[in-house]
């Protein structure tokens, strides 16, 4: 159903701010206080023109700059639509992400890509401790939340560990789940590196997203606990991700405090 | 100098694996493992052509990903370099990015864009625990890294603050500095929230990206941290802000250790 536009939208012509960008501002705030719901339609381009006064271009230009924030976006032939909030994450912990999506109440289902064993890349050996070339397993899945793409994950493990795996539920389980629960293996500590890249031809594929969409990408080294009190400078590495999440769907959050001396 | 291309690439051309794909992954590596060296230019691209073995097509679509991945950079008219390894910032403690980043000998400087006062959105009205509409300060910075722009910081405070802080060196220093050293605000700890995003145009225009490139973006809500052992749910909002870093430029990092039960 279309959101109503009650209050009347005064541009200020002769503001240096450009009217699109008055426009956008106002809809984005309409948008995340929640006057504009999650899944509402909005007014068709020509309606929009209308209500705050504008032309068209105007209108078109707001728009794209909102679809560019996932603030929105467009299904073809149907309308505008305004997108549902992030899925989220908190890097309080270190967790398998069906295991902290399902305490949110959503469902995780993963698509599983290919599984093999390969010559370790320079940076994977680096990371798994292992010399360049040693064969080591690859784990491609898509991860779907609710039944959408939602990331790519590629895993690397040593490649014995990776034959093991082969015979476990990897559509429907953390491979973090399997590790702790089936082998014993008790995780430590795992060290991110969070960045902002474009999709390329492949991620787009496997994510349903447009070419040079944003995406959220993560580099996750793993380390098994070892004995307890084991520093984290001597944990073992063993489990080596890149994860893709879609810009538009995902976020992390965490809690940092300020250190006093 | 250009990077020498020593041991001979063998194309599969009977592979599944496009030959672009194939021939990325190989830069790729070389350029991750430093066997291309930051700032070092890459061999033309007919060169890269009769190097490796396949089409100027393909060498162009296999230089094309590196250079949607930030690992690669054209110059107009001079060539195709190497990027420089990403700054980073670890996320286990609160702190400016001054603080963080001259650590690591890096050297800020901020070039104030507007200060102004703005009748606060209802999201940050909400953040900072004030009434919609109600005046709040608005300060925006592009933060320099070695001189080149790195990130545009949009923060709000509470009115007075803001008035307060437009004597100061903003230029120069962190927020969190004046706050604490001149102000004797103790600060408490941030609620963050971090996403994927691409540029739009005053986005691009600020950092000198194009539009659509990857922006990594943080929400950070920091409050101060009242009396000695004040819990965080009881601290009070001081300052919010969006922080949007150049997705070439930048990564966050930090440790997370699993909790056992």
């Amino acid at each position: 159903m279309p959101c109503n536009e009650s209050q009347v939208f005064q541009p200020i012509a002769l503001s240096p701010v450009p009217l699109h960008t008055q426009l956008r501002e106002r809809l984005r705030e309409r948008i995340l206080d929640g006057s504009y719901a999650p899944h509402a339609q909005l007014p068709a381009e020509s309606e929009l023109g209308a209500i705050f006064g504008v032309s068209r271009i105007t209108v078109r230009q707001a728009l794209g700059d909102l679809q560019k924030e996932g603030l929105i976006f467009k299904v073809p032939g149907k309308g505008t639509f305004v997108a549902k909030p992030k899925a989220f994450q908190e890097l309080t912990q270190l967790e398998g992400l069906a295991e902290a999506m399902s305490r949110m109440g959503y469902e995780i289902y993963n698509q599983v890509v290919s599984h093999k064993t390969v010559p370790a890349s320079a940076k994977v050996a680096q990371k798994l401790g292992l010399a360049k070339d040693q064969p080591v397993c690859e784990i491609k899945r898509v991860r779907h939340l609710n039944r959408e793409p939602l990331s790519l994950e590629i895993t690397y493990v040593r490649a014995e560990l990776g034959e093991r795996l082969a015979g476990e539920d990897l559509a429907g389980r953390d491979i973090f789940a399997i590790l702790e629960n089936d082998y014993g293996i008790t995780l430590g500590h795992a060290d991110l590196r969070i960045e902002a890249v474009l999709s390329d031809a492949a991620l787009a594929h496997a994510l349903r997203v447009d070419e040079g969409s944003a995406i959220l990408r993560m580099e996750r080294l793993t380390h098994s606990a070892g004995a307890d009190g084991t520093p984290h400078s001597q944990q073992v590495p063993l489990d080596f991700e890149y994860l893709y999440f879609r810009g538009d769907a995902f976020q992390y959050r965490l809690q940092v405090a300020r250190r006093h001396p």
